[in-house]
């Protein structure tokens, strides 16, 4: 069965509803969503109306639960033990908030390049209720070694009740030796949690039911093409009972709490087996247009794409050229970001280095060093290239201005030439601005 | 002006949605939507696919400030004190979990007719980290005065940190003296948070900001015709800087958890304004496309309802007629669940009871006591009523059945009289086979 090519001509056709004038090579912040699934969003908005007290009550808990099976099949993992939530970070602070802490002494690890909000939420549990928490540091570029000794010099302490760590990070955009971590924390005996925002649709997530690591959150509307926003909560068996929704609704109880004890009989087997689904499938009045979304995205991915293999392959093709194209256009001296042993990037995302003129270099120490003026610096440039209608993120990182780059099935070569310039340029133009500043 | 007639041809036109073979007399439940509404919600669901990067970054800022200025004028509050949230429940959270308890010995006051998801929050937060609450135990019909007695008793005390009731309850579906309430929460110096599900859209809000209770939330889905999700967070400004999203999100920080003291400047003052909404404005990747439909929604109550007062008005002589009818059609000594001071009904809410023979006595105390056996009882009727298409929930509630029923522009009395008969007819069938288990 021949799959339509992908590139332009596949953007125009099925993600129709993007605008043709922009060139989109951020997918990693928000997703894209095929238009096949918008309409299927669509007609759940109608859905909802024709009879909401048939429809919340009787109907969506079959739909649900059809959305997890369907989605377990997928990704060829035990339905028993996941659950969908809004985004990753509600499935990060769904974990965080639920754990009966001993707050007189729990403490808990994050590292330097783990996703804001959700090192936020362990903030905000340290300022409000004193839970502790320390950070490690990473620079990149680093080789997965060095980034598991500085995890194992930490939880080889034992003071760690939990262990949060990014699968994909976010900003850099790399890859995090996220099996080996799972493998130190369970040595260490600390509860691993994992923030997997970018990885289902990015990499096989097989490993969760294979190494059982303690939680896993991924979004399914950045890379598995569901509308925004949806998101799925792995959580390992043994916390079933005690993991409870955000927020608390009408399935939290004592009863719906507790698993039953070596369960014996069909109705004590089932009544474990649903822990998870009697929970989450109803936590108050929701709209369900996105998360009964997953089939069509599912659909779409397999019968028009012709499943993840043929899409991560034209991900790696297109990335492999477009580093190419991408550091030739940002001039002498650019590098993707990457270790010794390639395992930083994902199919989907890469980030390349700017270098900067010597005569810039002031302004970036400024900039790398002064939250708030690179902040205020960023927003500029960032409104600058988004009305240019091409738009990546960037960044300092271990003293080089870094872009990230998306690499999506709609995208073609030129796309990454056209945004690195537009980019390089609006950078430089701002550069220049900081400089007259300081005269 | 002339306003279209409220009633069945106004549902034909403007809710035509909603399945017209459907009798639907419990809008209380979940809402119902025009049909204006979720065309702006399907657009919406396209807006957001046009170009992520700048929607979610530069636009829905902008469009989400809109909506809270809109709702602010309309509902004549202050908006500085307002954020959306994805339902009451999510409301009635983010307060309950972000205050930042002394959990060895803060204590809570909620009532035994509060909304259970909300109820279960607070008995999650004791079972998990030992925070302290009672319970008050409300029998209705009853006064309001003896209402604000039990409050008082308890809050008299001086134990409780903060006292959670309903403004309207949701089963019985009655109004509390809520107003009454608030003072007695601050005579008592116990933070007050107001459980207004059912609020905005039935009762008048600017008690808000003259009697400045300290917390507040109202869905603006169930009432205000805004499609699922979306509801209303008001904070008092004292704990503007305390009170964090849920999730935590980009947005928190120690800088925007803080409010300036004694602000002088313009942008200090500015700084202080914007609290609420630089928290709430966005806490991740969501779907806006329930928020940003407010604006339409009252649009139709302004433009096609003629306004609040219209629509109340049409309401309330609606109730009035379906009362005598449904009490008529329940049988003799079917009754209003009302006080003397009649102010247990609202616009959109009233419950009349089913008088039941003595041959069901033993049945209704088996029921009215053991909540398993109920639940399974009213699944059984519930699936029934709702495969009738005319479905209204009951409970059992002071050694009486009750039935509620919502009164909504798109109902006629015909509407209630086939409801009650229906639900009349399926309670005594079930009721009997619950006389032939007993055998």
């Amino acid at each position: 069965m021949a799959f339509p090519e992908f590139g332009h001509a596949f953007k125009s056709q099925y993600f129709s509803l993007l605008d043709p004038e922009v060139t989109l090579v951020n997918h990693g912040s928000f997703g894209t969503t095929p238009t096949c699934v918008v309409e299927k969003q669509k007609q759940l908005c109608e859905d909802a109306e024709r009879y909401p007290d048939k429809y919340l009550t009787d109907e969506v808990e079959v739909l649900y639960k059809r959305q997890i099976r369907l989605l377990a099949d997928y990704l060829k993992l035990d339905w028993r033990n996941l659950a969908l939530v809004t985004n990753a970070t509600v499935g990060v602070n769904t974990v965080l908030r639920s754990i009966p802490w001993n707050f007189s002494k729990d403490k808990v690890l994050i590292h330097s390049t783990g996703y804001e909000a959700c090192g936020n939420t362990v903030k905000f549990l340290s300022e409000y209720f004193n839970l502790q928490y320390d950070v490690i540091d990473l620079t990149y570029p680093i080789e997965d070694e060095k980034v598991l000794e500085a995890f194992e010099d930490k939880l080889s302490t034992g003071e760690y009740r939990l262990c949060l760590f990014d699968m994909i990070s976010s900003m850099p955009g790399v890859q995090l030796p996220y099996q080996d971590l799972i493998k130190l924390c369970q040595k260490y005996n600390t509860l691993s949690l994992l923030d997997g925002a970018h990885a289902a649709g990015q990499v096989d997530l097989q490993f969760l039911d294979e190494l059982q690591p303690d939680f896993m959150t991924t979004n399914l509307h950045k890379w598995l093409s569901v509308p925004k926003s949806c998101a799925l909560l792995y959580v390992n068996r043994k916390h079933h009972a005690t993991i409870q929704t955000m927020p608390i609704s009408w399935n939290f109880s004592a009863e719906a709490c507790r698993a039953i004890e070596n369960p014996q009989t069909v109705a004590e087997i089932e009544h474990n087996d649903l822990l998870m689904h009697n929970k989450f499938f109803f936590v108050g009045t929701i709209s369900y247009s996105t998360y009964l979304c997953i089939e069509e995205a599912l659909k779409f991915r397999q019968s028009i794409c012709g499943g993840e293999e043929r899409i991560r392959r034209y991900q790696w093709e297109l990335q492999d050229a477009a580093v190419k194209a991408v550091t030739l256009a940002l001039g002498s001296g650019s590098r993707l970001l990457q270790n010794s042993t390639n395992t930083l990037t994902t199919p989907g995302l890469f980030n390349v280095s700017l270098p900067l003129d010597a005569k810039y270099l002031s302004a970036q120490q400024k900039l790398s060093t002064d939250f708030h003026r690179f902040r205020r610096f960023k927003a500029r440039c960032d409104v600058l290239t988004r009305s240019k209608k091409a738009y990546a993120p960037f960044y300092f990182h271990g003293d080089e201005l870094w872009i990230r780059f998306s690499a999506q099935i709609f995208n073609e070569v030129e796309d990454y030439v056209l945004a690195a310039k537009i980019v390089k340029a609006i950078i430089y133009e701002n550069l220049d601005e900081e400089l007259r500043s300081e005269l």
